[in-house]
């Protein structure tokens, strides 16, 4: 991560930063070895506010439910909404974490969680980055990957406006792919910027709403 | 603003904060007294990726620049997009602000891009915000008035989800109402819950592509 301080004498990087990413690299560690004794296959699904985060979550959790034991860690501002449209999706715990004004989760708070999750019987769990594209690029929570959520509606030019987000992406999920045409977006522009951002990185189509593409995206992580 | 640090200790609330607040309100106030000083009214548009932000600014520019000197600043973390999809539109001059990882603009940065604006000949200053819903509620920029734009892509529940941002507001601008049935989103929903948040705010329906709600937004921000 990179900190800055906003200051009379203008807007600095904090240098003594080193610190606190080695603490934080540290936590993120600690969550790893803790997914690996457990056996737990590990994702962060970050992305925008509306991406569609959530959706994907569900339709993941739907189709993975009857054949793994499945934990979600939603992580936003405010409101339990998120944790509560997963629900009856077949997970076998849902939590919620209120980060009150953070505006993303991190390897502590993803810890503090984890101690109220069953120590046995969840083998995958989907963490739900607060909405934010961002913040949470700056923070590894310990996990096998990052999942990018990111709609047509968030315009043309989405990926290189946030280079952090996309560099630390293992897989992208374009989602409402339907609505493209609709809110004026040539989704063959991210594609292309993905493509020289980051050459060979998994790039997947999807409709949450319908269920389109979330099969290729369990199929690219290796759950099924 | 709260500012939060997290440690091995858990996350906590940092309480020097009030320093911080003080001299950004501080230097919200010296922007203030410049825009007063140069006869200038300066807006902050506010909102997620994808709002619609720059476009409802090429729109307000497109009305109010046969009878106004209109400035604008945009801020984004990377790339000059946003000032570029605005040039043209008829405004006097249109600044960048790249913040490097920085999710919002402060009256610091403001303030140092309005040494970049001409002395005179700027009456109406629009300044978009970075896209972002959590970190700009926190920072006063020393405007007239805070304009949110929210998408219906945002989903049902997005007021309630970022309540800091909308305690903030001065008006909401509903955006791309024409999708709201595509993704599912029952618009009466944030309605309702800004009602219920703050009532007599003003908000606005828009389509900032087709135009339909940017004289309604011109008028209640009694531009024109």
């Amino acid at each position: 991560m990179r900190l800055f301080e906003a200051t009379e004498e203008g807007t600095v990087e904090i240098k003594i930063d080193e610190d606190i990413r080695a603490r934080q690299e540290e936590l993120a560690e600690r969550n790893r070895e803790l997914f690996r004794e457990r056996g737990i296959r590990a994702f962060d699904i970050a992305g925008s506010v509306g991406a569609g985060k959530t959706s994907l979550i569900a339709g993941m959790v739907e189709r993975l439910s009857d054949k793994h034991g499945v934990g979600v860690i939603a992580g936003d501002v405010a409101t339990t909404r998120d944790a509560e449209q997963v629900t009856g999706k077949g997970a076998r715990k849902v939590l919620q974490i209120n980060t009150g004004g953070m505006c993303r989760l991190d390897a502590r708070l993803v810890c503090r969680a984890l101690e109220q999750m069953p120590e046995s019987g969840i083998d995958v769990l989907f963490i739900e980055n607060v909405g934010n594209l961002i913040c949470p690029s700056y923070f590894s929570l310990g996990v096998e990957a990052r999942v990018v959520v990111v709609s047509a509606s968030e315009g043309t030019h989405v990926i290189e406006k946030h280079p952090a987000m996309f560099e630390s992406a293992d897989l992208v999920a374009l989602n409402k792919i339907d609505i493209a045409e609709a809110v004026q977006v040539d989704l063959s522009q991210p594609v292309a910027d993905l493509a020289a951002m980051r050459p060979g990185l998994k790039v997947v189509k999807t409709n949450c709403l319908t269920g389109d593409g979330i099969d290729e995206v369990l199929g690219a992580l290796r759950l099924g």
